[in-house]
């Protein structure tokens, strides 16, 4: 079994996959692509993801790009296999909410974090100015979907009781505007929604990740 | 069994549960919100969906809402129970590959086509001017999605070259570019697209419902 993942170490859909793959307990090599350039080359667009994005992954020649279906791919084959770490319940009503809360993540919690992430981290590292405007709508956005998972998550350690692929998928955009944009107030004025950014923040194989690629730094 | 759907019968999201519990051969419900106004209220917030939106089911008192982690849940649960129709395969590669044009529908394919559904159909039914830099800059990036998908179907049929829940949730909003924005041009220029388009399209389950609920009308 050889697994690779085509990546950026800081890229945060890459590390949702590298985080699996820990929690999983699987070994990969990863590739980071020379430039971003690269990733849009026809033989890139024919060879590793006909949209020009990243990661993609080969496991022993299986090739397969989009994140999100990397994970559940990841899941279905290795899960259980070298820990015991459960991130698709096998439960059809678990491992529905689970599904539920990844396309909350997707359609509510990511399309503004994702703007305040690319306005106050990602342009600065290419040099370049936020957008006001943007940032200040994308954390207007963000505090309201906060509130709501504020009340999803009364009484609860993870957004479906127990840790899962929904918990997961939020922690690399979280990292970075906590840790990266300053944003910190957004996750700890909220009891419920920081007790949760606690748990999953501090899951062993995250904290792996941070140090092995620097990403606090 | 009691599978009752809350959503309304033109909208996309609802339409594409309503086709899978046809392929799965299940009977359903449909309840059909009020008014828009009702999918805010706190009564709605706290029983039906967190944030506002349909569509949301329940399956014998067991609720859940977002149209794909419903459409995963009633797969899991029923496929090959009442018909033959595969969704999603249980081979692992084979659903992986599923998986990946799942996320490329949602990533690429959604964003600019709800664009211009949303603004050449759904606004003139709300008696609203489209906003055409809108809609110019959604057709071009279809356009430039389009020449990718042109090429990931050659020699296909279907996406993964079966019939699969990543072709079923094209169709919607397909169907409305189509038959209501009068777009039809962007699938009927490209061979292999207008293939497939003909090949989702005719699906009995779709026809069906294209008829019962009068989405050409
Ligand atoms: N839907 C994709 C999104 C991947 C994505 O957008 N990756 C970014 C890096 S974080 C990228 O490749 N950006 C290059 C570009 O958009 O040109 C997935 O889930 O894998
Ligand atoms: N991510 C949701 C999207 C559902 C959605 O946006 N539904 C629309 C109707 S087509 C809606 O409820 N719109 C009301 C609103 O946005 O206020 C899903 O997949 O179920």
């Amino acid at each position: 079994m050889t697994i690779t993942v085509y990546g950026y170490s800081g890229s945060t859909y890459s590390l949702v996959l590298l985080h699996i793959l820990k929690e999983l307990g699987l070994s990969y090599e990863l590739v980071q692509p020379s430039s971003f350039e690269e990733i849009k080359t026809p033989e890139y667009l024919a060879t590793k993801h006909p949209f020009g994005r990243v990661p993609s992954l080969t496991d022993d020649g299986f090739r397969i790009y989009e994140s999100r279906a990397i994970a559940r791919y990841l899941i279905n084959k290795y899960q259980g296999t070298k820990t015991s770490t459960v991130l698709i319940p096998s439960d059809v009503q678990k491992a529905a909410l689970v599904e539920q809360f990844i396309s909350v993540e997707i359609s509510y919690y990511t399309p503004p974090i994702s703007k305040l992430v690319v306005q106050l981290v990602m342009m600065k590292r290419f040099g370049k100015e936020p957008d006001l405007k943007i940032v200040n709508e994308a954390r207007e956005e963000l505090d309201k979907v906060l509130d709501v998972y504020e009340k999803l998550l009364e009484g609860k350690d993870y957004l479906t009781g127990e840790f899962s692929l929904a918990d997961l998928l939020h922690i690399p955009y979280t990292f970075y505007a906590i840790n990266s944009a300053g944003e910190g107030d957004l996750w700890s004025k909220r009891p419920n929604v920081s007790r949760w950014w606690k748990n999953i923040s501090e899951r062993e194989c995250w904290k792996d990740l941070v140090t092995e690629y620097k990403l606090a730094a």
